[in-house]
């Protein structure tokens, strides 16, 4: 029955019952964990044969050393792999350590000590602000709160950042340098940005230095059939007439080893130069063996594309749990909404407003991890409590069974305390 | 003969006769490479194991899954080895990725970002400056160059920085922020720090966030039986009433694989949780399935300074090699002097004042790379223009004795240009 109509009783009633229902949840002393997008070791399993790469053949394939120094632009064939299936092309494309987050913050302390190209100051300069749709990526929120630079919120649509926002505060603000989007399967909602919203976007009317962090950590974790292309973003952002507006990244984080992967980032001839400068400062050079190990496994883009195949084969099994324990014990309710991924790590749950840090605060006594309350918005501040990142991958089946339907009851209780106003 | 005792017609004889020679040189056709100190394919090679491992034995002794995220300080176990050999013990010494340089550039830019631990305001707040002993490291210089901090050059001795230089210098000066120092067989010179100088170091006054970047790149890279053990830096630093002073680096990039080694950054407690705040913001974690892999191979401290013996016998004859025939062609002629390490990877040739750039321009026209003019100083800048960095370990001996045969003549025929004015 829809919560929202129910009289005061029917709602007492209905906490009674769900009390009764958490506490026998509480005595079962669970201790589960939904709280990170990290893949669960039977997806790593799947790159075991990495753990003995390279063997003897410590050669790329044109013939350079992996085992010494130098190459800061990272092996050749493998940029061209990730620059096929980033859309980016192996020429703007950069092969580089284990962590594309590194690669974030790098961009942006380069560009606070210095300005990018087509800054006239550097961004330490005077206050900056960065665009953030929302509900988002936390540790992308980190780095920009870790140097002061103030976040606004916008919000993450279907399709993508809500461009008639994105361009009234462009317009007002010359001072917004910088824009976070996870493009592809989106952190947590899983949408996706659609062509027609990226192209708004790299013609928006901005700072020359206005940056967008196109972070597609998940361009190839598709759990449907028919996965979309990349879209050529370089490529439209010179069309659109700036060309040197995205930064892109990704990485294998989530294809092979997670912390043991290869990260890449793309962009402009413009902006790589930059970026190798600063990046030449501060490495030699990435880990060439990781990347030949990465080569000799994957071989080819549809070698990875066939590898994430066998992903899909063990994850959308746990999405589709999750969706249908949430269609079942939440549907009729209607106290919460959530979204139905295509891809990526995970769903994205808005309870009634107000409700879900209680959720999480009761999860957690019944020993199940969420992830904290908030931390998919700036500062850790949802402003209307609502939003729970829901990560399946992780836990096996059975215990993502029994910590889904603990979620639920949670919510489920959480939202007739906020109804009844006791919250 | 004494180059300097000659007259001015035995000058032009000698150097007439050079010049033949230096002709013959030239039509050898050569095309070596004294540059950079990389290690050689055969040392490269004593590390060869490691191409296969961890193979399916993927989890740390202590059970963590080297395969997943998690872990910003590094494997426990990698740590222990490390603290012991760089004298910093477990507990006060990070495994990280694979370049000690990042370490060195990310302490940097945090410290210009936001101050480090004992900082009032942010270095970038005002000019900042940091002394550089000379000879030294390019790379070091690089990271300060790049960020706009000015150098101040400090004579580097036997037993390293000249203390008295530096007390008068960070007296007057309360900008002066750092210093670079390589303290174990420094780069080129391979001199070490004394304990007594370490010791003076530590306690002199200075701004209260002046830091010592104390690179200890070479500290297990021995070429005598009896290697010194490393001074507990740390400690001294408590001892000295100064316990945040001192950043320490080491790597593995010359123990196992140049550029897929394992980094490692020492400090005190105050620093290493300044360090981990910025550091989680960039990066989930390093890559431990690497770290394991060294774990692996090396197996503790002592399987360490083995290996280290293996890399001895590999390169000491080339080092006696290039000390024969700089004695045996420079030696009489007093036209040069030059260090004699103990162990690390360069050695320090000085010519006479004047001569440097040119002898490196006669042996680069002969096909033979030295390392860039002026490069052992801040701002490629050699005041003498003396100064010339070997780098023995990377060519096969043959090619070695030729190379250095040939810089010795171009050091002659320098030398005789630049004692009859011509240069």
């Amino acid at each position: 029955m829809n919560y929202h109509s129910m009289s005061v009783d029917e709602l007492r009633t209905t906490r009674d019952d769900l009390r009764q229902r958490y506490e026998t949840l509480k005595a079962a002393g669970l201790n589960l964990d939904l709280t990170r997008g990290k893949p669960g070791p039977d997806q790593l399993d799947l790159s075991n044969p990495m753990l003995s790469l390279p063997g003897d053949d410590y050669r790329s394939p044109s013939g350079t050393d992996t085992r010494n120094y130098g190459g800061v632009s990272g092996l050749p064939e493998l940029r061209a792999i990730f620059g096929e299936l980033l859309g980016t092309g192996a020429d703007r494309t950069f092969a580089l350590g284990n962590a594309s987050l590194q690669s974030m913050h790098d961009v942006t302390v380069f560009s606070l000590l210095h300005g990018n190209v087509d800054s006239a100051k550097p961004w330490s300069a005077e206050p900056i602000k960065f665009l953030c749709p929302v509900p988002g990526y936390d540790r992308h929120f980190g780095i920009t709160e870790l140097y002061g630079i103030e976040m606004i919120n916008v919000p993450m649509n279907p399709d993508g950042p809500d461009v008639d926002a994105c361009a009234e505060l462009l317009a007002a603000d010359p001072s917004i340098k910088g824009m976070w989007v996870v493009p592809t399967y989106s952190n947590p909602t899983g949408y996706s940005v659609s062509e027609d919203v990226a192209r708004r976007l790299l013609a928006l009317p901005a700072a020359p230095d206005f940056r967008i962090y196109w972070d597609n950590a998940y361009a190839v974790h598709t759990l449907v059939d028919a996965a979309p292309p990349p879209l050529p973003i370089l490529d439209l952002a010179e069309e659109a007439g700036n060309p040197n507006r995205v930064y892109v990244f990704g990485s294998t984080s989530k294809i092979t080893f997670a912390g043991a992967g290869v990260a890449f980032f793309a962009s402009s001839k413009a902006n790589l130069d930059w970026y190798s400068k600063h990046l030449s400062a501060s490495t030699i050079g990435p880990d060439k063996i990781n990347q030949l190990r990465h080569l000799q496994f994957l071989k080819d883009a549809d070698g990875v594309r066939a590898h994430m195949d066998r992903h899909r084969e063990l994850i959308a099994p746990k999405f589709a749990l999750v969706l249908d324990i949430l269609e079942e014990r939440l549907g009729e309710s209607k106290i919460a909404s959530w979204t139905t991924p295509e891809g990526g790590y995970f769903i994205s749950l808005d309870v009634v407003d107000g409700a879900a840090a209680r959720t999480i605060a009761l999860a957690k006594e019944a020993g199940i991890a969420l992830t904290a309350a908030g931390s998919t918005f700036p500062y850790k501040n949802d402003p209307h409590d609502r939003n729970i990142r829901l990560a399946p991958t992780f836990p096996p089946i059975d215990e993502l069974r029994t910590a889904m339907d603990g979620v639920a009851t949670c919510a489920l209780l959480g939202a007739t305390e906020v109804l009844l106003g006791e919250q």
